[in-house]
C-alpha cells in the first residue's frame, strides 16, 4: 500500500470523513459485509463495516461506555445481559466490568468481525472473551431473541449498525415485541440510533416501533468523534420510566458498588443524568404522546 | 464549476471532512486569509477560512447558542458586551435576542468575511446589523482591548479561529490581561478552545494563560456536528467563580426575562448546567489547582 493513501468513509452520498492509512491490516468480504480494519494517523486502528467507520481505537470509548453503564447502572440491579452484534468485544467487556452481573450472552452475527477484532483490536475486548461470565454465540440475532425464554435478561443492548443492510432487523417490530417478552419485569433495551443532525429520520422511526412494545421510550445522548455529526442518539426503551430519571447521586453510589467509578473516560453519574436532556433540535424528532 | 466537485477541509493532515459542492459562491484572498463560501447539499452554505469550515448554515446554532447565552445568563445581569472576530454577524445576533443588553460592540478584523457573508449568508446576522444596540468595528481586537476603559464590558465573547495564523493573537497573556481589565466586577470572557479529542494542547495551554489574570477558569462543551471530533470545548474566565453554578431554574428565570426561553434549538436550562460537566478525558486537559 502506498504511504500517502487514504480510506474515504461513504455512509452519506454528499458529506464524508477520510483517515490517512499508515497500514492495511484486513480486507475481508464475509458472508454478510465487506470488513476492513486499517491503522490511521490520528484515531489508531479503524474498522468499517461496508465502508461506514464502526469503531477506532481512540475514541471508542466514549459509545461503549455510554451504550453500556447507562442501560446498566438505570437498571441498578441488572444480573443478566443480552448483546446483540457488537462484535469487537467492546461492550462486552464494559459489561463484564459491572460486579453485579453473572451472566452476559453476545450473539454477532459475523463471526469473522469477531476475529478479526481479536486478531487487530486486542484491546477493545480485552479478557472479556474469556470471561467464565459471557457467552458469545456466533449467530443470528433476531432468532435468538425469538427463541430466549420470557423474562431471561435484565437488559437487552443493540450495538448495530445502521437500521439499513445486515442491520435492518434489528429494528423491527417484531425484534422489539420479542425484546419486551424476553426482558424482566423492570428491563429494558438500548440501541444506536444515528446521528440526528445528519440522519434525522433513524431516531423518530425506530422510536415509533420501540413505543408499540415499550411503555416508557426515549432517547439519550453521547459526542462519538468518529459518529460525526453532533450528538448520536441511543435510543431507550424500558418497562420502567422511573429508571431515566435516577438522581446523580443514587446513581454514583450504584457505579462505586458496581465498581465502575472512576475507571471510564466519559461516563460519569452527571454526564449520565444529563445525557436525557435532549437540545430541542433532537427532541422534535422524537414521537410525540 | 463541475456537477460533482468536493471541498476537503485542510485542517488536520491525517483526518478530514469533505463537502460536495453544489455551487460555489465567493473565493476571496482578503489581506488576511483565504475566505470560501459555497452551497453545499447537506449543510447549506459553508464558510471556510483558510481551508478551515468556520460556519454552516445548517449547524450555526449549536455554536452560536453556546457561546453567547451560556456567558450572558450565567452572569445574569449583562448589559454591554465585547465580541471580537464573529464576523458572520451569528454572535451579534444572540447577544442582540438579550432584552437586558443595551450595547454589542463586535470587532472584525476582516472586513472582507463582514461584507461577504452579508452577501452570501444573510440569515446569519439577521437584523443584528442595522440593531441600534450593536457598533460593529473593522479593526484589530488586540487593539481594541488594550485601548478599551476599564470596566466597560459585562462579557468579552472571542469566537476566532484557533490559536495559529490570525487568531494567535487573542489567546496571549497580554490579550487576557487586557480583557480582565476592561471587564467589570463580574466579568467574564468565554472563547472557543476547538476539540481536545483532536486537538488535546489547546485547551490546556489556553487555559493556564486564562488563569494568570482571572481567579476562575475552566470549559464548558457543546457537540458542534461540523467541528469534527465530538465535544467541542469553550474556555471560560471570570471574575466570579458562583457564575458557572448558577441552578437550573435560576438560569430558566433569567432565560425567560431575556426572552431566549423557547427561541433555542441547542441550548436549554439543563444543556446549560451540564455543559459544565466534562468527560474525565477532557477535564483531565484542564490545568490543576
Amino acid at each position: 500500500m502506498a504511504t500517502d493513501s487514504w480510506v474515504n468513509e461513504t455512509l452519506y452520498s454528499a458529506w464524508g470523513q477520510r483517515f490517512r492509512v499508515v497500514r492495511e491490516l484486513a480486507r475481508v468480504q464475509s458472508a454478510f459485509q465487506d470488513i476492513m480494519i486499517f491503522e490511521s494517523e490520528t484515531h489508531g486502528r479503524v474498522m468499517l463495516l461496508d465502508g461506514v467507520v464502526q469503531i477506532t481505537e481512540g475514541d471508542e470509548f466514549v459509545y461503549q461506555e455510554m451504550l453500556t453503564h447507562v442501560p446498566l447502572l438505570a437498571h441498578g440491579s441488572a444480573k443478566r445481559v443480552l448483546i446483540i452484534g457488537a462484535g469487537d468485544g467492546g461492550v462486552l467487556k464494559r459489561v463484564l466490568q459491572h460486579k453485579g452481573v453473572e451472566r452476559a450472552v453476545m450473539v454477532e452475527i459475523d463471526g469473522e468481525v469477531i476475529r478479526l477484532c481479536k486478531e487487530h483490536l486486542p484491546g477493545i475486548g480485552g479478557d472479556a472473551w474469556t470471561d467464565p461470565r459471557a457467552e458469545v454465540i456466533v449467530g443470528d440475532g433476531i432468532d435468538h431473541v425469538r427463541k430466549a425464554a420470557a423474562g431471561s435478561f435484565d437488559v437487552v443492548i443493540v450495538d448495530s449498525t445502521d437500521p439499513i443492510g445486515v442491520g435492518e432487523v434489528l429494528f423491527t417490530d417484531e425484534f422489539y415485541a420479542n425484546a419486551a417478552r424476553l426482558l424482566s419485569d423492570r428491563g429494558l433495551v438500548v440501541n444506536q440510533c444515528g446521528v440526528p443532525f445528519m440522519q434525522a429520520d433513524e431516531l423518530r422511526e425506530t422510536s415509533i416501533r420501540r413505543g408499540k412494545a415499550f411503555p416508557d421510550i426515549s432517547a439519550y445522548v453521547a459526542a462519538v468523534p468518529t459518529y460525526v455529526g453532533g450528538f448520536m442518539t441511543l435510543g431507550w426503551a424500558s418497562k420502567d420510566a422511573a429508571q431515566r430519571r435516577v438522581p446523580v447521586e443514587e446513581i454514583r453510589r450504584r457505579a462505586e458498588a458496581a465498581g465502575i467509578l472512576g475507571i471510564t473516560r466519559y461516563w460519569t453519574p452527571e454526564i449520565h443524568v444529563g445525557a436525557f436532556n435532549l437540545p430541542p433540535y433532537i427532541a422534535e424528532t422524537l414521537p410525540q404522546g
